[in-house]
């Protein structure tokens, strides 16, 4: 007999959209013709990946070495963990060491073993919305809460209504900067704000709740905008990322956890960490993919086509007349449904679907009346999209 | 704020003991040198993978195709799936379409994914005991209870005691065959005695427990034995497996599961299970090695090896006057402490500690009194144990 819960979700609507819609993408493509639809559901980074990863995937392959495809330590490959800290040391500017680092199955697995590391039943963690999809079903991997806190009109952190959520129960926040779906990238001031609000929460009550920060798309930014550091501003902060998007490589699994070296929880958390690595059935990160990255992650796309993809985009848009939130970094664009549909995202994708355009819903990413576009996808295909979304967006609701 | 569970669980002895004891053998290695320390603590097999797959991988290196390295189905590409269908209508002699496959990130993500697919919190998962210690942690990771069965002296399946822990709450039974850490093969009559029982369970009741088989040793066996069949003897079996022991890529995280396609649950079962791998964080099987494996999983490594280290093993258990159980197959041996230890197994891995010999103790197995040999190391290392066990093995208690 299937879990009831399992049973559930499986046949609800709503968290597995995208999913769906890729796979549909998948259908629909083979029966019109690629050219036909217009699949902006996923962040599958269409970039090829720089020649340094796949050079280095060519010469980890050559490696025949005695055992180099066994077992290591379940935190990973010390020379893996070792170029991952020498990564955060010169993102946020403080001097991280290699055990402060745990190779994980990209950043949903990291995230995951932080999950498990901290989380009780009953426990909250606190996002601001909108968010990534997925965070409800990994909150519920470990039947914790997750609460949903409104972002401000332009997306940007409400660190009021982020210290009014906070309760003896809060065990994290978790935030994604730059933001999916909104392509925010909050500011340093907010970041500030934010640590400075936890540290004083923790001051006062003794739990310390940690600030989880999800940064797949720390590389991708516009208009020269940066991410802001954490490991300066809070000790309680830890980094879950992966090597998906900023080097187009998501189906390899490739990330890793990055705790604050002041945290005075280090050994307990790290342990933790490797541990849940562990135990989650992970064991360790793909052996392969560590050796690559361990060699190449200092490579990059050229994040100039993004640039150009989100002005086509916008041009798109624009001229369909649909309003969107300007992205400072990542691939997303978040839309707004056209007025006349008011809130209702889920009625205005089945109008894009049937004009072959294929963007998940906003409600799934905690936020009724808008729909994200992924740009991760070649320019024709936006360009080409021009006419069915002006079509789509000049579709009144029945 | 760690976990209160994880914060006992990762300061306890007992289930950690073998990675400890893996980490520790790093340890003592570089501190007294290879030839010093016989590590026998973890199943990293050190036979070289097959020509095939080196070469496999090799050639997916190469592979520059456009998104190659991009997202997949959640249940992995189609061409790993169907190659992994045949290799199950070969070894169950049942016709396995592809979508009765889902790849998973090694059989611990495999196991992971199936138990949170069926099990309710509370839900019970029998297992023979003694079993893989990590069944422990994976059953807790959903709150479910793993009821330990013993199995009969000689180690092969009681079905009448595991016949009488059916209840309401029996959502699965799961078996492993050969097994670790006794290295038994239970005979596919007790196999179809057991699918009876399940079956006549369901039938009583209208809860049929699923028949969770993981077989990543299925093809390392002695003397011409082989692992039962199940497709053909309970709708509701599942097998759950990897690549990591028989073509010794353990650290590379590959392994599927395969459902009975005659299972009445099918599209719920593997929906259910694409979704775990999801939500788990997995997302997909590492695609690199989904596609190595999909070209080479026919290959095999020389398994003579591991006979004449068995042997070799055996002789030297035999010249310390050790008793131990035979295996058939896989490449453990499951020793008994000396008479005068009484069931003190973890007093007696101190003194074969002593002696710089790595062995996890059986309580950890679920089996006092016992510990556990792992003999997929290189010759020499057994050879010269011998000396050490002798006198571990005359060391008396205090």
């Amino acid at each position: 007999m299937i879990a009831k819960t399992i049973k559930e979700t499986i046949s609800s609507p709503g968290a597995s959209a995208i999913r769906k819609m890729f796979e549909q993408g998948k259908i629909l493509k083979a029966k019109y013709g690629d050219d036909k639809v217009f699949d902006f559901s996923i962040g599958n980074p269409d970039l090829d990946p720089p020649e340094e990863v796949l050079n280095a995937i060519e010469e980890a392959a050559k490696d025949r070495s005695h055992m180099i495809h066994g077992y290591m330590s379940n935190a990973g490959y010390d020379e893996a963990r070792q170029a991952k800290a020498d990564k955060e040391t010169l993102e946020q500017g403080v001097k991280v060491p290699a055990d402060c680092v745990v190779m994980s199955c990209g950043a949903a697995g990291a995230i995951n073993s932080v999950f498990k590391t901290l989380l009780e039943e009953g426990d909250e963690v606190i996002v601001p919305s909108p968010f990534f999809v997925e965070y409800r079903n990994y909150a519920k991997n470990f039947k914790a809460k997750l609460i949903e806190v409104p972002t401000k009109a332009d997306f940007s952190l409400d660190v009021d209504a982020i210290k009014n959520a906070f309760n003896s129960k809060t065990a994290a926040v978790l935030i994604n900067s730059p933001n999916n779906p909104t392509g925010r990238i909050y500011p340093d001031s907010d970041i500030k704000a934010l640590c400075d609000a936890l540290k004083a929460f923790g001051d006062k009550t003794g739990r310390y709740p940690y600030l989880i920060c999800d940064e797949p798309y720390r590389a991708i930014t516009y208009d020269g905008k940066k991410v802001a550091t954490v490991f300066d501003k809070y000790d309680y902060a830890v980094i879950v990322t992966s090597f998906a998007k900023n080097l187009s490589v998501p189906g390899e699994r490739i990330g890793y956890v990055c705790l604050n070296p002041s945290c005075p929880e280090k050994a307990d958390f790290i342990g933790g960490v490797i541990f849940s690595t562990r135990v989650l059935g992970y064991v360790n990160a793909p052996g392969f993919f560590q050796r690559v990255i361990a060699k190449s992650w200092n490579a990059k796309c050229d994040y100039s086509a993004y640039t150009k993809r989100r002005n086509l985009v916008k041009d798109v848009l624009d001229n369909a007349g649909l309003k969107y939130a300007d992205p400072e970094g990542a691939f997303y664009i978040f839309a707004k449904v056209p007025d006349s549909w008011g809130d209702d995202d889920q009625g205005f994708i089945k109008v894009l679907e049937e004009n072959m355009i294929l963007c998940p819903a906003g409600s799934g990413f905690g936020m009724k009346g808008w729909f994200r576009i992924c740009y991760c996808v070649d320019e024709k295909s936006i360009i080409n999209s021009r006419d069915a979304f002006y079509k789509a967006a000049h579709t009144e609701k029945k």
